[in-house]
């Protein structure tokens, strides 16, 4: 395995600052040497970015799309090797690797589908009306295009699918942008199995050198000069509010600012009706447990806030809850460091005034790290005057919170910040008698579930993975999903311009043979 | 004509804090006491938005198209009045105003077309998959939804088409929002008449109180106490750089940060080529005094640099361009503190190192505020390690920068900022010739030309109107056309919601008969 810092097709040799991977498992480190990039680094592969982007951008769609699919067939050529290193960096099971492999190939493949295709770039052409009065019309035509050099931060949470080769990753090369990753320093390996894989794609289809690279650091030092640096364009991040933030603040106080997406977390509220409570609570009881600690409760549409009217069937569920979550074992987070604030955090809640247990997983003493699910309630009153315990507990952990009446379950969910997601479970008989609350709940978030659990995004075109400030740093992009690909983007209007003088996308008789509105109209002629 | 604050349908008594104001070709007061609004005002009006927001959200789209439609009616049938009005309150022409009517009357009709047509909420569905393995895939479907309550400040250079009932409040009301629009102390009284047509049109068709409200100030308070408001969603703004970076930074330090629209100026950079120049001196000469002198330079695509190679061509060229501006007459600017901000400005330009003069216009001193119109000239040396001569002159003022061979103008090209536009003037033998130079032009604007001038701004589809940081606050919008639309909304994405529960834009069947994906075909069925 290559452990240096990868910048277009080289390999830088190793210097000091060196650091290892930890199994989360043991405590133990990893083989394989890796090295905290420096700024000499950055300015290169930044240097070099900015060369790639002039002529990548201009590169035909199909070779786009290839090289996108080169990309995956190389991440699955690894084989075993990047499952195995991956399980051993994060903690995470095999099933569950193995498909979020899946999910990453699926994903650099629906990308090359999508430029292949090639309407993504919403072409509008109003042609010249040379006989208007006063003055003839010009003949105007728009399309979006790529903005340049995009700095990807990993996700410690998603090794594969939101890393070196992940979502923000295939997108932003899909708009035709230049991507620098900075790698999450839980994964080294694995980001370097998956990096070379980018590198062989790139250069089997004669890309400029620059089109990608990767830089290493253990600290926040190479992160920050990234997101400084004046030819960085765009920025994407999945993690903390606290570094969300940072990260934006910096963006924004350059002297160009530059617009950070920034996934930062959130509680995904479940509103469970009284209804659906008294004639299933066995069913919903059984979903959430495992919603609630699928992948050590590491996802950022886990579902850690569930709120309900106190009724008999509640009671019924939170003795169900508890009896499901009984059923389930430990499981190890994807660092030491994540295991130790979500012990922290989880006592401090339970801490809190009024907050009481309903139900705990079990702890499994052979292995470190391990995140013990719990189910804790409180009431809605103690909830509303508690700005603490509306805060995001990273892991299995979820607070139901118990309301009163109708009154209070609206003035809780008045009282929630910005959110990925909504759920309700409801049925028939709940959906007449709460129809208003249900249909103010796109208020608060970007998806909003009837009767489905929030964990599992599919990866689509009607997905919007992205909601309400502090969820994500701007509500109007997905991260999830075909719309990813406009974070990369911006339009441009061409003004009287000859038909040969034209990108493609907007000349006469559509060579290309995308949707264009044409005169307000939507073709393909 | 009623003065008062309107807030929702009530106009508020008198109160102190007057205001006048002022003919600027006159420098006298006007006739109508004005009253600056008060901290109550900005939260009622909020308030009163918030409630409507949530009503005006769900009302059908043919109502909202038929309000459009009536406040366009309201404002022609003001009659001679308002033109009259506008004419004291701004200095601009007759013929200027009234085409601006019928501008602002278009782009209200143009977003009901569009909102009554319903395909800009970009409406995706993907179907259920029940048999995919390991798990079912769930039915998912996404659209646009409104943000909330919309602050408008009114613009100074646009009385109507960019104030009270202009793009901004046409697209925002369109989206499905509330707006409150912060009146510009400079046209009050156009402002007044205006905001009347649009509460008649409101109460006509019986919309939720607070869909519209405006408020007055002659100072800054209460539009910093509008953008700080919490329940303010979205603010759009056009003026000054150092106006729109601090509405930009009060709306970033909120608890909920908010987008800001602020377009803030440009130079608007033109590049006329050797061959053309040599071939049409004279046309392009008189086709350039036009437009740096159209509305007294008063435009934010207004041409403040062009950027030429030495050469025998461009000498005539700017004995031409002199000549021309030579039979050109000042005109009265908006304001006295405009028309003061530009001959200070303008002569600190003139006693830079380096620059001359190339022509002047003739200035009219029977009538106050005069802007003379002034083209002057620099080497591209020069301009290069000078900054001061990069910054926008509001008003007929342009700066000719000469370079001594084509590197150097694209020396001078890589060193200016983002732009609104950027134009290139050129024979078929220069586009041959310069080709990368022209293809990379699109890098630094939002909208490019080829042999036409950058004033007269088309409302159409295809156009983009916004360019790189500093021109606007976000280059991926635009302010102008029927794309403006979209800063007021964000994605939604529903899963597993039953048919019946779904709003008519996603359910099957397809009653609105819109442009949807479909399973990733585009669709009317």
């Amino acid at each position: 395995m290559e452990t240096g810092n990868l910048i277009g097709y080289q390999y830088k040799e190793a210097r000091g600052n060196g650091f290892r991977a930890i199994d989360p498992s043991t405590g133990n480190q990893l083989p394989g040497d890796f090295y905290t990039a420096d700024s000499a680094d950055v300015d290169s592969a930044l240097n070099l970015a900015e060369k790639a982007a002039a002529i990548y951008r201009y590169v035909d769609k199909k070779t786009k799309a290839a090289f996108l699919r080169s990309i995956a067939e190389g991440i699955t050529n690894i084989g075993d090797e990047l499952v195995e290193r991956a399980m051993a960096e994060t903690g995470l099971p095999q099933a569950r690797l193995q498909g979020e492999r899946g999910r990453t190939t699926g994903q650099l493949n629906m990308f090359a589908d999508l430029v292949e295709e090639g309407s993504w770039v919403e072409a509008v052409i109003d042609n010249a009306l040379p006989d208007r009065q006063p003055a003839a019309r010009p003949d105007i035509r728009k399309m979006l295009i790529p903005v340049g050099p995009v700095v990807v931060f990993g996700a410690s949470n998603f090794p594969l699918a939101f890393s070196v080769a992940g979502g923000d990753t295939a997108s932003a090369l899909a708009a035709g942008c230049p991507v620098i990753v900075k790698v999450h320093p839980a994964h080294p390996g694995t980001s370097a199995l998956v990096a070379e894989a980018i590198k062989k794609a790139a250069q089997k289809h004669e890309l400029p050198e620059g089109v990608f690279s990767i830089l290493y650091d253990n600290g926040y030092t190479i992160g920050e000069a990234l997101v400084k640096h004046p030819k960085t364009k765009i920025v994407t991040f999945t993690g903390s509010f606290k570094g969300g933030t940072a990260l934006l603040k910096m963006a924004q106080q350059r002297d160009q600012p530059i617009p950070v997406f920034a996934e930062m977390g959130s509680v995904n509220p479940v509103i469970l009706l009284p209804d659906a409570l008294e004639s299933r609570y066995n069913q919903i009881a059984e979903q959430y447990a495992s919603s609630i600690t699928l992948g050590a409760g590491q996802f950022c549409t886990n579902p850690g806030l569930l709120i309900a009217m106190k009724s008999s069937g509640l009671e019924k569920f939170k003795k169900a809850l508890g009896d499901a979550l009984a059923k389930i074992n430990s499981s190890t987070m994807l660092t030491p460091g994540i295991c130790k604030n979500y012990s922290a955090l989880s006592a401090e809640m339970l801490a809190e005034q009024g907050v009481s247990i309903i139900g705990k997983g079990n702890l499994n003493n052979d292995k470190a790290n391990q995140a013990q699910p719990i189910v804790a309630t409180v009431s809605a009153s103690s909830f509303l005057v508690n700005p603490k315990l509306k805060e995001e507990v990273f892991g299995p952990y979820s607070l139901l919170v118990e309301a009163d009446f109708e009154v209070q379950l609206q003035q809780v969910l008045d009282d929630l910040q910005g959110q990925l997601t909504a759920s309700i479970v409801a049925d028939d008989t709940d959906l007449v008698k709460y129809k208003s609350l249900i249909q103010g709940i796109t208020s608060i978030a970007g998806r909003v579930m009837l009767n489905n659990v929030p964990t599992g995004v599919e990866v689509l075109q009607a997905m919007q993975h992205g909601g309400p400030f502090p969820a994500t740093s701007d509500s109007r992009f997905t991260s999830v999903g075909t719309g990813a690909i406009k974070r990369f983007v911006r339009p441009v209007s061409w003004q009287n311009w000859s038909n040969d003088l034209l990108p493609d996308e907007l000349k006469n008789g559509n060579p290309l043979k995308i949707w264009r509105l044409v005169d307000n109209k939507m073709s393909k002629e």
